[in-house]
């Protein structure tokens, strides 16, 4: 099976913020983004393995800057790293005041996303290779945020989560 | 400033599978679920502190069971731990065939949102003790998650998380 | 067939009130509350027997004090009384302004629904027997409801609705 | 304060019944029709008496004939008949399948609407003056609807319900 | 085949300006509009020629005053001309701001649909006769809309319009 | 004040086609696809001026070939020509089967924005140079469609349209 770029996985969404979008202080409800950010990575993870896909976990979504009532939503999905038969997507999302000509960063996320036979059954998915340093950086943390998530989850001994024993620095 | 329970902050939502809410195999998309999710755990932070409360993070949302079309989306939302201005919620989901009277579990996960005064700065909350053993166990968890998401965001350094230490028995 | 009790078809929903929900006073509009009692409502019905159904009648909404934009609605559905092939529902509805942790009645209503077989033919419902003292209020008043429905709608001769007709003290 | 026909506050809606209008079996959502036909409804009334409305009760919906996704439901509200500070709208509603050039009738209700003045209390509205035969019928209807409201919702006495009693042929 | 009268196929939509539907002054969005507009006047085209259609072209929509938040919206589409397997639909808006009994123009366009048969294909469609004299130069006009449409589009060459040749007085 | 290129206002949205987008033969309808064109449009008309636009005008949407649920719609929107008060915006619109990795042109259409200051009147906008050939002809259109709009609409005379006779080589 090829393998493929970042490149490749690449989608990019634009959303106006609407009224119903938004909670009392008139900012984007982390809600509405989570409903856009994941149509954005699911895209994403069909355009790497042009198979179907379902959500089989969110982790570390951060909401730094609030978006305002009219102002814009910028989307930007990429696949991070790819494993048997599922794939990690990197979201990141920025607003802009268009009238201010003003843009900011909002926040960033990681999803994964599980490729699906005919039969609704995961099925392997092409690899994929980074590219530029920073997709190296994203490559290698996705080994690390997967394992935080079977230990949390209970799939995974401590003792065998080599990429985080290495951040403690323990051998 | 009081303290409180758990139970003070529960908040339960049903919702139905409608068809604008499923992708191609007929079930829940995720993102969807996501909106619900912060709507109800939202809920539940403003019970606890009585102030608006904004979505901070979003950590370990595991997708285990689809929902079908047509089924029913049980969501409860409980504190499980208040920091200083912060509040961790707890979140669990099922879906239900109602004509087949059969109940699942979906996924569960863990938001945490921020108290805000009406300047739109960081208030403190009052705090949260457990009552049951299963309220003392997502209590005392959330300090390991709390720290996972720190070192992840690269605000704190692995030496000082000294519960995450404690997880892989260093000294 | 088995009986069953007003418990055992109980279902709540939470909802919030978002900006397109309101109308000019910024008030909740009767028309989306009826929405969500509809499906509250249907659901309550469906757990009762076990098939899908169909809303056949709507009697006595009354608006009582209004739900303010951001509020949260409670609603809770409940089986007051199972005819034949239908069921009548009793919805009660309250608005809850969190920050002020102030909880008030909304309003209340009755909703009728249909059991229907896999043709889409109406299909006899379990019976019910009510268990506290104001079910059996609901459960009693349930049988007067159904005569003026049949009376208004041309389907009853006055002189047969003896539920009514005691309620005049007519012999 | 002038009297109105009610042809003054004839309003008619056409919307087309979308996928998430629908039931499992195909059919508009008993609520989704109540949404509209409550727009529908208080428009006619602030036609009547040119003041922002609130729903004040909802009474005797029958849901005849299910109308399909992909047809076309008609709604037509005119008023029935004005009390001092409110208003019952009588309500018709047809389905439509447009390919086939075949329209039927799938409900009528009964809306009651109270005025308000900008402070949000209740003020006076217009009288209204039956002209067609069936009007006068509604007319009339709608003082017999009001006492089954008032008696029902214990705020008159079965002994004062002149009109209902006139139903039983009582003196 | 039979010719129809441009009555046959009118079609009326009433809908009420909603928070969602509004940009930052408040008004009406183009684009909201343009939906319903689709709708009525699709509905228009299928009551013409009794088939499924689809959008095939929109021309000329012009908007000359914006409706408000809470004002009412009032469509009204009719067949203007209908070609072999096309018809042109003539679409009137008018806003209302039913609490001061004041009614305005908002804009005008037209659409253009094709009839299909059950594999999709275009099927040809019953003629239509104008009737009153407005109807009459919406029908004449139908021709030069049509021809500017297809010059623009490159699908005919401007020798070939002789209606629009005739606007411009030569031989 | 100063002049912008094309590439200055260009937006990008990604959407995907959900159950209630379609019509009964499962394609995308065009009043929502129009809805979605006149936001990412109005945000192009935005980036080019630094101002709250309204839409004044659409013309010539051809609808080239449907999109199918659960496809993905791509909408680029860059300015094709600036006047005094106005924008002309060029739309282009592809969907996307991702899964078979196949992208097909579906439309495109002009949509005309007038930029407005804080009073709600028209304000002027920055001039706009076209860079590429493409660009170049788009520009050049745009004065003869600003004919047809303003003959079509009575508020040209045919012999005061210089750009359109040419067209018809009249001297």
């Amino acid at each position: 099976m090829e393998t493929k770029k970042p490149a490749d996985s690449q989608v990019i969404m634009t959303e106006l913020v609407l009224p119903n979008d938004t909670n009392t202080f008139g900012n984007l409800m982390g809600g509405r983004l989570m409903y856009w950010m994941d149509i954005c990575a699911a895209l994403s993870a069909m355009k790497h393995c042009g198979s179907p896909v379902v959500t089989a976990s969110v982790d570390n979504i951060s909401f730094e800057a609030p978006i305002k009532l009219g102002n814009v939503v910028h989307i930007e999905a990429k696949i991070s790293r790819a494993f048997n038969t599922s794939m990690e997507v990197h979201i990141r999302v920025w607003g802009e005041d268009v009238l201010h000509q003003y843009k900011y960063k909002s926040n960033r996320a990681y999803f994964t996303f599980v490729a699906l036979d005919p039969h609704g059954k995961p099925r392997p998915v092409p690899s994929m290779t980074p590219e530029s340093e920073e997709e190296q950086k994203l490559f290698d943390g996705a080994l690390r945020r997967r394992q935080v998530r079977l230990i949390l989850g209970g799939k995974m001994k401590p003792g065998d989560a080599t990429e985080l024993k290495a951040l403690f620095n323990i051998q």
